[in-house]
């Protein structure tokens, strides 16, 4: 793959410096970044403050403590020491590099700011002269520099130093980290590309960081060299593939199906769909649309979590989406996110935005304890009482992922075309988002996600002509909006959004009724473990059921057919949730003594109280399930 | 434990050698050899006259086409050549010996006859003067005789010599066979004992065929050897336990929970019923109470399979009955039977009978297929559709169990006390009864297990007054009854028979009707897998759906909640069998393209037939499963 006609145009406007960015020419649409959302919710806005407060610290108190940090002064010769660790133990400093640079773009913080610069200080300083840094390589096997790519993560771990650096320039101006990111970036260039050396990484990231990078920097090298790892993918050229365990087992454009460690396999996805937006490169777009099928429709939990399988971290076959052992780890629900934020800007289509949410919601958001210090590594959908949130991890991705994610939340609410906005996420805030014309302010209020109900405020700078395009969530039926009062008739979505093309003028006033019926879902009958079973789903949260809202026990609980399922509002629970109440038959019942089998009987129904899956193990251990068995738990009359 | 007085004076009564057996003196019941039992019923008498036919040929043509044959022949120095095949395959020859006596026994056979002389032969030949018999160890480790008695079965294979020399007298009146049994069983007894070497083995068997020796040859040191064996296990005499593996981990009489490998466990928990009815030991019976409690009330599949796991082909935890994975071998079944009927007999309590009849109709019929010449060594379930009978195994015990086990099956309809008769099981067909004060022939009339109305006409040769109790079924509720034409009203039932005083005369005629609806079986809802499911019994069948009679596919299929179901009986269908129609709902409908999850919806319910358990695995291959998810399958109308 070349670079197109499209790019050569669009690397025409040379190296831009400055926080104005290189943009895709691809006709899709531009991210509106967080930066420029503010939350102000009782969802996410609490939420976003207990990770700035406690999880950031958090995160860092472990990464010094680790020796993840001494590594680094350590390698720059600044400290006595061994190297402390796991080899990619780098790439989690980056990662809180990266959340410390966002939360630092919202809130400015002159002690973190420090702490931050003084982290630099020592990254900076354990860069070797050619650019090369990594403070295993350099403590542990010197001479070993790029002699196994495929495993031992040198590529992967300088994506997240790119990452951190374009984050950290963004957020402070300041060109510390971003120049070490370059120099890194310039090594890197010099050592591998189609007519240097070939090689792809064995974990998947710097793609779509170098994409980053050239954004940021203007550097046409940068994107060549994305461009160069993703050509080489799959490809036999002076080097044995990896396989599928890290997509390299086909050149991307010819891959059909998802496979493989889950989170190698939505990075390079994401690198991909940044590299389809610039390029328009179609192998890769149809290649994305089937990949993206195969996940959506066969392969991702009702959470949106993906990667059964605990033994490669991944992806086993279709439908194969066991409860009690889904590995479904965190870090691969936040590339999930990252891939289908980036799908929805190629294409404009609001079914990536639906996954967007559904992970967020749900399988992403669980990762984090309400407290903000504890994170599930694995997200299973049932558990038996013994799966527990933990402080930290030997191999610390996760915390590290959460904490540079979430304060981007904000990032995934609009998108903007040149004469569009689009709402993606429901969420209560203020936003101005940049259209060719003219500047838009938009307020939404909402109860969001608890409440379908959502008003938004638009402001224009200047009454203007543009479109705003409501995402008609998927699991909505019979929305209802109405503008200035007036209710619109027959709502007509393209692509999942409700398109409003008009002439915009201070103060005009949208308002959209999401319906929230509780829903009982089904699965598709090939998932074996879920046939008879309903989960739950109210708006965009799934639900499931904790012992100890159930009196210990959930996993012999039998929602009834004729269970009246309510919704009740409950501000002092888990940091404010709707609950889901109704009846199911305790299929543990009195009558069981001397019996393994007996004939169907009639049980009193007991209530149960089912809370948002993301809320769950935040209070006394015990079992929990999102699939129910439903049936009817009354006798049958029969007939011979 | 020691012999007790009960005991001394049973032993008073001397060496008994002829068919006249040495009588128990606990106040149980005695069988009723099937011997005694013409069955001539529309169910079981094709099956044994396919077991005559085919069944007994063809594992003698395996045991002659692998060499279990010829090793005898090879250890008795007649045929050169190595020894063949597992060190325990003598055991496989014995049970054949044993089912081909026994199909002597009712249908007497001269090319049979000459047949199992001359195998016989081989083995008297292969014996060694001190009465040592193992075609492996004379072969292969001649001077490592007893130096394994955990793993090496020779005790085992002597168990199932001993059985086979019982039965072979029995049949024949020939003591080929029975004098080859008593030197090896006088060899054994100088060996082992309380002042001699102590040891156990560690597979059971010996010790249940101890006891049947006993009472062949009334040989005391035969019952004191198996009380030997059973008194040693679970001590650490000498020697180091097995563990609970082989139920060697604490005495008998301390031992409370099942465990370790099922059929071991059956063989043991036999022989100890024998000793217990023999002396009435408390320790025993209170033992056997216990350990039948945890297996029946926790440890056994509907079908009366045991033994959920193949790593020990055996048991695990309370309520472990997973469905696809299920173990239950054959051979378990068999076991189940074999104890279940010795408690039924040492209590004279049908709850025991009701397990037998559970498991004969359904885990262990299951066994072997229709044409005689298949069986299961493995009885799931539920299966993928690639679960099949083969014709042999290499560790052939189950095809030789199952052609030793079902000739006798007329053995387990009824017992006798001394003035009364039981019967167990409702079998078409004609018997005598001996009794104290006369002999009773009893003709059944009835289409069991299709049906449930049952004619007994009662023939005592002389009227006298005796009992005659006739199970209730734990499945049946409402039996009905009537005497000479007039019903008796208030059925009453003491330990699960309905017992009949009174003076019984040359044409009495009993009528029992024991109504069979279809019933909607469910587990007890620690069965994780099987919450939310039903199973399907009549009568004491229980069904599954194949899926040659449902589209090719049954695991995604659920059981509405309003459907009928209805049985019909098609007498070309699988020899003859009563099927059960009903609606369902196929799960997998036509709208799934494209979605993972959706909202449960209504679903046009589909017809599925469901057919016997034990009968399926006989046509097209394909899907089975017993437990079938059970809901409504129509959509909910919900509120918020």
């Amino acid at each position: 793959m070349k670079l197109g006609k499209t790019l050569v145009s669009v690397l025409m406007i040379g190296v831009v410096c400055s926080t104005a960015e290189v943009q895709s020419q691809y006709q899709g649409l531009s991210p509106v970044p967080f930066t420029d959302v503010r939350i102000e919710d009782e969802f996410w806005a609490p939420k976003l403050e207990t990770v700035r407060e406690k999880t950031l610290p958090h995160n860092l108190e472990f990464c010094e403590r680790t020796g993840r940090l001494s590594n680094f002064a350590k390698a720059a010769g600044l400290m006595e020491g061994e190297f402390r660790g796991i080899y990619f133990n780098d790439s989690d400093v980056y990662k809180v590099l990266e959340g410390a640079a966002y939360l630092l773009a919202s809130h400015p913080d002159k002690e973190l700011d420090k702490q931050v610069d003084e982290i630099i200080a020592w990254i900076a300083a354990a860069q070797q002269d050619d650019g090369y840094l990594n403070s295993y390589y350099t403590l542990v096997e010197p001479d070993k520099k790029w002699t196994n790519l495929k495993d031992k993560h040198e590529l992967y771990c300088a994506g997240h130093l790119f990452e951190a650096a374009v984050a950290h320039y963004r957020a402070t101006g300041k060109r510390t980290l971003l120049d070490v990111a370059c120099k890194f970036a310039d090594h890197i260039d010099s050592t591998f590309g189609p007519d240097k050396r070939h090689g792809v990484p064995g974990h998947e990231e710097i793609e779509l960081a170098l994409v980053k990078l050239w954004r940021v920097t203007g550097e046409e090298r940068y994107l060549k060299l994305a461009q160069f790892f993703l050509d080489e993918r799959g490809r036999e050229r002076g080097r044995r593939l990896y396989g599928d365990y890290c997509q390299d087992h086909k050149p991307i454009e010819e891959q059909s199906e998802i496979c493989g460690h889950a989170v190698r396999a939505m990075y390079l996805y994401s690198g991909v769909a940044d590299i389809a937006a610039i390029t328009g490169d179609k192998g890769y777009i149809d290649a994305m649309e089937r990949i993206w099928r195969d996940v959506v429709f066969r392969k991702m939990y009702i959470t949106g979590g993906i990667g059964p399988s605990a033994s490669n971290e991944g992806f086993t076959v279709a439908y194969d989406l066991p409860n009690d052992s889904a590995y479904a780890e965190t870090c691969a629900s936040i590339g999930m996110v990252l891939w289908n934020h980036r799908l929805n800007l190629l294409h404009a289509d609001a079914r990536f935005a639906d996954v967007v949410e559904r992970v967020l919601y749900n399988g992403l958001l669980s990762g984090l304890s309400l407290d903000g210090e504890r994170f599930f590594y694995v997200n299973p959908l049932a558990s038996q009482g013994k799966h527990h949130r933990k402080p930290w991890y030997n191999c610390a991705c996760c915390p590290t992922n959460v904490v540079r994610f979430m304060p981007t939340v904000g990032g995934y609410v609009y998108a903007r075309s040149e004469d569009g906005i689009y709402v993606n996420l429901y969420v209560a805030g203020q936003s101005t988002v940049q259209l060719n014309d003219t500047s838009v302010k938009l307020t939404q209020q909402t109860r969001y996600p608890w409440d379908g109900n959502v008003k938004i405020i638009v402001e224009p700078k200047v009454p203007a002509t543009f479109e705003i395009c409501l995402r008609i969530p998927a699991w909505c039926e019979n929305a209802r909006l109405k503008l200035n009062g007036n209710a619109v008739h027959k709502l007509e979505t393209v692509k999942g959004y409700v398109r409003i093309n008009r002439k915009w003028k201070d103060g005009d006033i949208i308002e959209l009724e999401l319906p929230m019926p509780i829903e009982r879902i089904e699965a598709h009958p090939n998932v074996k473990g879920n046939v008879g079973r309903v989960a739950l789903q109210r708006g965009p949260i799934v639900y499931c059921l904790e012992a100890v809202d159930n009196g210990g026990s959930v996993r012999q609980l039998v929602v009834t057919r004729d269970a009246k399922l309510t919704a009740e509002h409950r501000p002092e629970l888990l940091g404010g949730v709707t609950v889901i109440k109704g009846n199911a038959v305790p299929a543990s019942s009195e009558d069981w003594e001397g019996k393994l089998y007996r004939k169907v009987s009639k049980c009193r129904p007991i209530e149960f109280v089912a809370v948002p899956y993301y809320a769950w193990d935040n209070r006394e251990p015990g079992e929990m399930a999102v699939w129910v068995p439903e049936n009817s738990g009354t006798s049958i009359p029969e007939t011979q």
